[in-house]
């Protein structure tokens, strides 16, 4: 086989192994994990078992490559936008919602499954899930706590409001429909901007404590500049 | 039967009829509604079915019930609360906020259960559910509108934000744990600032628009007080 073949071959099984996976998610969707067979994966794909075979050895893997595409990937994607700790946490935790916003509805029904199926899962596969949305929580937690110690949050509960912004996120799987009033790209943004400015600080708190002293000093530094300039206009003439 | 027996006689029905709800709930749970019997509710009880049926007429029955419990006693509250359109929205957002989560956390099993059994409902309950969570998204949606009409919000997306507002409370009943870190009421006010802090316009947007032109007025503002201070003392002079 050539190099050009074998790379669409490739291309074509990882096709393949998608549709496999799209079809399952909406059975067990559907029926639930319990309620569907391997055998209902491969008549929904209009493949016989030896087919499917190929791909998954049993309705248990498939429900494993479904945790991993959803849940392990919103770990990988928030831990790597978390470790950008030279950036404004408020920049990084603005993409980081909005990230875990777009990849969730990008796989909407896939993370409502495994939302659902969460008690059915094999003891080990629930171990990675329950690891994958853990760490999730922690990569949250820890940037809001660095914007809280950087002075540019407010000194909120992290873990709280970590899990707040969550569920803020993972509930649009349940109401976003495609081809609605707004794009997933645009709700991502809105949740973005909703959960950052929860957490500021207003611009009066970073600026000045917004207190009587403070505006005086503020007058007093521009009666200052004033001053300066006449002395200069005087000096000068 | 005295008027005071014939009261505990209601309220040790009432008691009866509550651990009916909450024995169901545990068993839906954890079985699944498909999953459980009237049977298995009566056992769980250690009553006959005989004694189940007095207060239940089948499974059906109880997780209306429990439905009634839960989505429309939040409808219920929230529109009581969204009523009041001579208070300040952001008084009225924050207490619809914190008063959701305190009904949520106050029947965490029943609401995972209703959200969990939802596709399973029979069609009049399920038309039932749908209202009520729709009404509850319309009275956060109204209360955030309203805000942004006064000036106190920003210009967002009030579906949008209804709905981010509603996922961040509704999770709560997924991880929040009795006895933990903080209390029920203590998460709620946390969510609530979250929520209200997300939508406020800041301190400077509300008194200025914060631009170069705006603190030039304010210093004018400041110079011709100062003027009038002077005139007034060259005048008595």
């Amino acid at each position: 086989m050539g190099r050009t073949s074998a790379k669409a071959e490739t291309g074509r099984k990882a096709l393949l192994r998608q549709s496999v996976l799209d079809a399952a998610a909406k059975l067990f969707a559907e029926r639930g994990f319990a309620g569907t067979s391997f055998q209902d994966i491969a008549d929904a794909l209009n493949v016989g078992r030896t087919a499917l075979y190929y791909y998954f050895k049993s309705k248990e893997e498939v429900l494993a490559s479904l945790v991993e595409e959803v849940t392990v990937v919103s770990d990988r994607q928030s831990a790597m936008l978390s470790a950008r700790t030279d950036d404004d946490p408020v920049e990084v935790l603005r993409s980081m919602v909005s990230g875990h916003v777009e990849l969730l509805l990008s796989h909407a029904l896939q993370f409502r499954v495994v939302d659902r199926t969460e008690v059915e899962l094999p003891p080990d596969l629930r171990a990675v899930h329950e690891r994958s949305k853990r760490a999730v929580l922690d990569h949250f937690t820890t940037q809001i706590a660095r914007g809280i110690q950087q002075g540019v949050f407010r000194p909120v509960d992290a873990r709280v409001a970590a899990f707040a912004l969550i569920g803020m996120c993972s509930w649009t799987t349940w109401w976003f429909h495609e081809g609605g009033r707004k794009t997933a790209r645009e709700v991502a943004g809105i949740l973005a901007d909703l959960a950052v400015h929860g957490l500021l600080r207003s611009d009066d708190q970073r600026k000045t404590s917004g207190d009587p002293g403070d505006l005086f000093r503020q007058l007093h530094e521009n009666l200052d500049c004033l001053e300066i300039l006449y002395k200069r206009r005087e000096a000068g003439a």
